[in-house]
């Protein structure tokens, strides 16, 4: 029986690589990566590449947006603003939100799916344990779904799919090992593209979440650490 | 008095003049244009900048959206599809439509409205004399309206303004005229880039409206029409 095709957001961290874990399970994958002039772009390239090579997807994309690094804002596409490496306050958005950024991502997945015929787009995105992005929300995403419908051909019906959406960094860290997930292939560090420094916003989400499922991380960090 | 900061999204068509030439009575104005690989882009590109020229706005960016021709699907990107020059069908999306193409524009002018602080978008869509695209009607910025309040950060808020959704095109030119648009400065044409074919579907829509205002199209079209 022919499976039904969906577009992938693999950015090439921990999250969207259990996402891809989920997506391949009943579905023909079409990954898609979108560059945009953060730090650590080409170490999160070349993850993407590693993953292709693991699930071998039917169709693959790599695209940029451009335009995040020139409008700036942000301290992932800004090299003057500093990532910072202490507890963020969760009463605040934090200096590496990047201006709308999933929206980008996801203007390029939908027009990639209306031309290809994927009738879902699966992001990683996770409102839980997450750094307080109002683009990682499930009602930013159901808004988006009633755009897509508004903004598209009469015939084209796409459906955002956030698996991740509600749970913890460690539950996600449990589904990846449960769907075999090559975790060794992922990239999350906003610092570093060599060595994960293990102390920016991401490093500290990913190693609580391995830590808090008693699993081991499989990537290294600084020796410092 | 301080007057509002407002983004306005300028193709440099005859629509995008109009619009520019509304947004500046009231606000000062950050013109944006976004390139995406479209037959006449550098045609439309010099058309941004005389537009700039005439306008003189406080901010201008110019940024390109390449996922856009990498995915195709349009004889607008794709040089393998020719660009139609029969009357269209009312009832089919027409082979110009660049999928979810205003959505990617509306990302980069809520991106960057969001750094430079700017509360609105001005967009030159129209939904009476159109093409029908999907993405051309107010349905879909009401849409997409709601998106960015879910998808920014909690004291962002940004509207889409369409002066133009309900006005057909004769009466698009009659308030550009009332205006001073400076229509000389504009290109509409979607296969030319030196002298306007006047068969294309934008050309007609031009032409057709110019006639019915009772006025002349100040640019030049090829001899032969």
């Amino acid at each position: 029986m022919k499976r039904p095709l969906a577009v992938v957001l693999v950015s090439g961290g921990l999250d969207s690589c259990v996402t891809a874990a989920v997506a391949a399970q009943e579905h023909d994958v079409a990954f898609l990566h979108v560059k945009y002039g953060q730090r650590t772009e080409s170490r999160e390239e070349k993850a993407f590449f590693d993953l292709c090579e693991h699930f071998r997807p039917k169709f693959r994309l790599v695209t940029e947006v451009p335009a995040l690094k020139a409008i700036g804002g942000s301290a992932l596409t800004d090299t003057k603003l500093s990532v910072p490496e202490e507890e963020p306050d969760p009463e605040r958005i934090p200096i590496t939100y990047v201006p709308f950024r999933n929206a980008h991502f996801l203007c390029v997945a939908v027009s990639w799916a209306e031309v290809i015929g994927a009738e879902k787009i699966f992001i990683g995105a996770n409102q839980v344990d997450f750094s307080g992005y109002p683009d990682c929300r499930r009602s930013f995403f159901d808004a988006f779904e009633r755009t897509i419908e508004e903004g598209t051909r009469p015939e084209t019906h796409i459906r955002i799919e956030t698996p991740l959406i509600n749970l913890t960094k460690p539950e996600i860290v449990r589904l990846g090992v449960q769907l075999g997930a090559p975790f060794h292939l992922t990239w999350s560090c906003y610092q570093n593209e060599k060595v994960a420094c293990g102390r920016c916003e991401s490093c500290r989400l990913r190693l609580k979440a391995f830590s808090e499922a008693g699993l081991e991380d499989p990537i290294p960090y600084e020796e410092s650490l």
